[in-house]
């Protein structure tokens, strides 16, 4: 079992982190910089992109950075304030300088430098202040100042998110850390999700991404604020193997839920401090055909404006959820289907239990609420993550951008 | 050309209407009756159901009764106060007895009379508020009673919705009308959306049902307030035959124009009505593989969370329309697509053109938007209609239910 350790993505041994201020922001730290440093050789990296078909400059040269050094990575360079995304060949020239500009400063070679930016879209970065800021960064890294570079991230973020746990492997101890930014978007178009991951495990890039996959799965691709899905949203993973302990197939497990772990506290945290969000709620759908089947009806569920809105006022609303699944593409049949908020059941066996309603608006009024829905058709299943939609979510992005 | 005419349902010759109330509200008219009565033979009809697996009871029954009488009707029964949705056996039984209690009353078979419901979701109907309600509704009957029944099925619509047209073919002319409720939901589970379309041509029920569906595609189904769909929605449309003009394959596309005309009014008046609507927005895909291709960006677009708050604080937010289209699951190379808020164009050939923001913003501010998107890659088009998000939505939405 995993236990909580503190700091973040130094928390593995082998990492030093910072933030800086470059400038892109007007008095914020802007820049984060990882650097795996505690071994000879790079770390292992992995890293899941935005299923977007509109792909932000930093992610095109993350892939191929990856690509052409074979899943290794000595370092990650994050800046916040600007997406350098739809901005064309001028974004791409900048987002290539960056990785470049810190492959010098850092003495590796600049494939080995995955890269990620969050903030508005449609301007370019401006490469020299990324330059200036990657030298200052580069004097600055230690194993104290994750916090500083989990603040560097942030966009709108009402807090720093970091997670880091540790556990044992055949009597050795190994840890996994991490630090994630979500949508906290007050300016528009900073819906950015990105995370990274570290561990002191030895594991082969293969290994590590397919334990980087599941783990999302579960996790940051179990949240939903709005539905909507960023053009940099990025996760990577790096394991520096510092701490001796190596992960084959047979350690794969322990090394799965560690990794799982430190995901979902990210995933939760970002949902948390979602726009103008008053309550979280997981959807559990169980007895679903497949688990393909339990989270189309869970994500369908949890982006209905209707099921948010009647989260938001603590309405017992079986109905908006009942017909929320209806809608999701999966069959099921109407008497198979029960409902529950929090241990209160609203219908069963095709019929309302409406008595039950002011208990169960009790329930709901809590900050954290769970919804449980059983389709009766299999042993499929799913939860995902979502929130409440409050006036203030819609004060927020429907300012007037300035 | 079809032009525009007085009345509603009632505009085609040979309808009569009425709108009485039966007690299933409290103080307000809630139960409509449409009969096709001018000629000696039942009105060839046409049904449209929800897609939602949840079915309520009276589309069940509207569905059976269709299937019975071969696409024939002499009438419609809508009540609005309860939607007899989940509402299992009682509500199925509760249903046939409406049908019958109207069949019996204007000395019709059942499987002639058709029936929809709209309210909440989960009560069952009372029959016998319904039966009363129909011995009045028979005697009631008539030609200007048409918006007595538009109010009759509004739930919580800022008013009644009615258009009809009038065309000629061959020198002869025939009617086209209708009436429909949105989602004027401030009780929840009132999302309901109904309509019904009369005609006054005489139309084989197969080729109606084919002219309903394309006209519905374009309209009805191009419409989206917040993306969920009711488990009551229904469209009708009744044939009479009373004008003399007969609708073969060769005389279908004035028809389908007359019919698609007055869908369109009501589809529009539907999202104007929405729930705390401050303006609307027709979303014009172009340029894409294939009509459904087009759509899929379309909706997308129109669904965004993001995208409806920056048109409800007149942002020209591209970045957002940008990163909705591509999420949609259809292929685009970046460079082939444009943006356009109304004539002003805000991204193209891979580049913004952020100079013309204020412009935008200018035009963002009117009741009624138009966004452009172009995908270069094809003649597939679309246009979808949908209302900007406020925070009155929210609050609409959110209220406990009491």
């Amino acid at each position: 079992m995993a236990t909580s350790i503190p700091r973040g993505v130094t928390a593995p041994e082998g990492f030093l982190a910072c933030g800086v201020h470059c400038g892109i922001k007007p008095a914020a730290l802007d820049l984060a910089l990882i650097v795996s440093s505690g071994t000879d050789r790079p770390a292992t990296a992995a890293a899941l992109f935005t299923t977007n078909l509109v792909k932000a400059a930093p992610v095109l040269v993350s892939s191929e950075h990856l690509a052409a050094s074979s899943g290794l990575a000595r370092a990650v360079l994050i800046n916040s304030g600007c997406a350098n995304a739809c901005t064309g060949q001028d974004g791409m020239i900048a987002a290539r300088d960056s990785a470049a500009t810190a492959a010098f400063a850092l003495d590796i070679p600049a494939e080995q430098v995955l890269i990620a930016s969050t903030g508005v879209i449609g301007v370019a970065l401006d490469a020299r202040k990324i330059s200036a800021g990657v030298a200052e960064a580069a004097g600055a890294l230690s194993r104290d100042a994750h916090l500083d570079a989990a603040r560097a991230i942030m966009t709108t973020d009402r807090g720093p998110k970091e997670a880091a746990v540790e556990d044992q492997i055949h009597g050795q101890t190994f840890r996994v850390g991490g630090m994630a930014k979500g949508a906290g978007m007050i300016e528009p178009n900073m819906a950015t999700m990105l995370a990274v991951v570290t561990s002191d495990v030895s594991i082969e890039p293969a290994l590590l991404h397919r334990a980087l996959k599941a783990a999302a799965d579960e996790t940051f691709n179990a949240i939903t604020i709005d539905g909507d899905t960023s053009t940099n949203d990025t996760v990577f993973a790096l394991a520096s193997g510092a701490s001796g302990v190596t992960i084959g197939p047979g350690e794969l497990p322990a090394f799965q839920a560690a990794l799982t772990a430190v995901c979902r506290e990210l995933a939760v945290a970002i949902v948390r401090g979602g726009e103008g969000v008053t309550r979280t709620v997981s959807i559990h759908v169980t007895g679903a055909a497949s688990p393909d089947a339990a989270k189309r009806v869970a994500k369908t569920v949890a982006n209905s404006l209707l099921v948010k809105t009647a989260v938001h006022g603590a309405d017992p609303n079986w109905g908006r959820i009942l017909a929320a699944a209806g809608r999701a593409g999966v069959p099921f049949q109407l008497d198979d289907v029960s409902i529950r908020i929090g241990p209160v059941v609203l219908f069963a066996e095709g019929r309302p239990y409406d008595e039950r309603a002011s208990q169960a608006a009790d329930v709901l009024a809590r900050s954290e609420v769970e919804i449980g829905i059983t389709l009766g058709r299999g042993s499929g299943q799913a939860v995902v993550y979502t929130c409440d939609l409050s006036a203030e979510y819609v004060r927020i992005n429907g300012e007037y951008r300035t």
